[in-house]
């Protein structure tokens, strides 16, 4: 079977991310070649368990792995503390020991959720990322971010957790919804408009492949995810240029809780929106020009894309209540807002001393 | 004012125990040093904010220092998920800043719950330990442990998060009550125990004057904290001999939940039983003399502590249900029980492969 490892280098934690059509039936060897006769956890959500879950058990049996799994409702609402405090006891009462395993086997709600128990129950067990997303695949299961929301925001409570592997199987997106594929999409996206403008024009060119299944998608994923390892090494606990790896996040944050995240915007289309009002703003601004900001909103666009808050269904906040949202996002420092602005395509930066005033009314006139 | 200065070193994050009587008045000057113009999230007890939260705002507040103050109920109890949550969706209504800190004032639950939240809370904020407990000061917030307790067990779910500062004021300790001061001794006692039997000598012709608020208290203190700071600096993740630490806290712990972690068996008081069964249980096994033994249970007898599961006022679990209790606890690997045994006073060792019928048969022997 052809695979593509990226390798994640982090002092003392090196991992690998493995990319690849039908990895799920390689999940029992690849984790028997770390750690031979561990007992694992596995966590995932009812939709994934349906489709996968039998594979991946199968798969471990046939390598000597047990498995036991805790299967949790889909959707963001299951970011929650009950919940999580729900799978800690559910790991525990596994009986599970410092050398075994959990295994995240879903999306970016499963991966988030599954790592943070990780991290905290007995102060921290190893894991193992199965990205069954695109959105996870290429950001959310790499890189060590794990967390559940809070009433004051995403991702407020959680911890920096590595795993010590990813498995992304290409070939459990062929039965992903359209919607979610677009809506992870974003994030592929996202990767050429931070610093790869040669990625972006690549993806133009071949996006239809991504979302067909063909040898495009594989290399997008590796491309994405040697991205964010690349970032991810040089800036683990982001005090530095992991932030630019929130292109589209800061506005997209807001309008997916203006939303009430919930299925009217799920996290990429947020993202993809943001990004677009990142571009504008930036144009606004002076710093970028509007052909490249143009240019984003088409490909977006020609992907299934919304880019316009004004195309989200449904009551939206108004702007003094989206810039109340933006100033607890946690980008914000001592009242000056951080966003990632750019100077075009493929030449995002981190601006840290974003006036709110200018946000405020760039939001206001928003279309 | 005099103070002790133990330093942590810890590859890239060290910092300092600084020890001394009097030092609260010095919390603000001490913070700005290190952190100047930060904001502050105090997070206390209800008993320990009526003695000292007005003496270590006002401290705060002189240095130029903002603070606000979370106040939880005292007792083992608040180490629970539900007071977890809320402390941290509390912390996060300051909206607090990743450049801002987190003090824990308090003993060991406020310690441990304060840190796991400033482990948690936007995946990472500093945090300063502020101990006003005996058994605090010489452990709890020396080295980076914290969490919260499971209906498993205690400390199950939780993060290693170093803290960047612990100031110990020995002062506090004057107003502690006399048992509490007695639990925390058991600790203190404990490092003699491991590796410093010339400490337990001097403890036993010393401690008298350890409990009276002499220069012999900072000494202790100072020992304690140096011996620790050791023993975080070589192995953070206890994978090696930081479980040494645990002398006396496997067979402490049953005991503990089985009194339901309640005011009739402390912590401290737990352990010291703990390291009695832990020395007669060695003399069984034919590794220590029973001189040693005897020692120690005269010297804690003597500072006031139980030394016997049958001094335990009240209902106890029978053997059976203790050994279930040990069975759970997190120093298990593959069904094999983790002790810390001893072949003398300041020798103790990890032992990782005790039978659990050995243990069966000891404490059904236990008076």
């Amino acid at each position: 079977m052809s695979a593509t490892t990226v390798r994640v280098d982090l002092a003392g934690r090196p991992y690998d991310i493995v990319i690849g059509r039908g990895l799920l039936a390689e999940l029992g060897l690849r984790i028997a070649a770390l750690r031979p006769g561990a007992n694992t956890v596995i966590v995932t959500d009812e939709n994934v368990a349906a489709r996968h879950l039998d594979t991946a058990k199968a798969s471990l049996a046939g390598a000597g792995i047990t498995s036991s799994e805790i299967i949790i409702a889909p959707g963001e609402k299951s970011k929650s503390i009950d919940v999580f405090a729900s799978v800690c006891d559910q790991i525990l009462a596994t009986r599970i020991g410092r050398n075994d395993l959990v295994i995240a086997l879903g999306g970016g709600v499963v991966g988030d959720l599954a790592g943070f128990a990780a991290a905290a129950v007995r102060r921290g067990l190893d894991y193992v990322q199965v990205p069954t997303t695109l959105l996870a695949q290429v950001d959310s299961s790499v890189g060590g971010k794990t967390g559940i929301n809070s009433q004051y925001g995403k991702n407020l409570i959680g911890a920096f957790h590595q795993p010590i592997l990813v498995l992304a199987d290409t070939a459990v997106l062929d039965t992903l919804p359209e919607r979610e594929f677009q809506a992870g999409y974003a994030e592929v996206a996202k990767y050429g408009l931070i610093d790869d403008a040669k990625f972006f024009n690549w993806l133009e060119a071949n996006w239809r492949h991504v979302f067909d299944g063909g040898p495009e998608r594989e290399e997008a994923v590796a491309i994405c995810c040697r991205a964010k390892a690349a970032i991810v090494a040089r800036d683990e606990k982001e005090t530095g240029d992991r932030a630019l790896l929130n292109l589209g996040h800061t506005f997209g944050h807001a309008l997916e809780a203006g939303a009430g995240f919930s299925s009217r915007l799920l996290h990429g289309e947020a993202v993809a929106i943001g990004m677009v009002q990142a571009f504008d703003y930036s144009v606004e601004q002076g710093l970028a020009n509007g052909q490249d900001a143009e240019r984003v909103r088409r490909h977006l666009k020609s992907v299934g894309l919304r880019t316009r808050p004004s195309e989200i269904e449904g009551d939206m906040p108004d702007v003094d209540e989206l810039m109340a949202l933006i100033a607890q996002d946690k980008k914000v420092q001592r009242g000056k807002l951080t966003f990632i602005l750019t100077r075009g395509i493929g030449e995002s930066f981190i601006a840290k001393d974003v006036d709110p005033a200018k946000v405020h009314a760039f939001l206001s006139q928003q279309g």
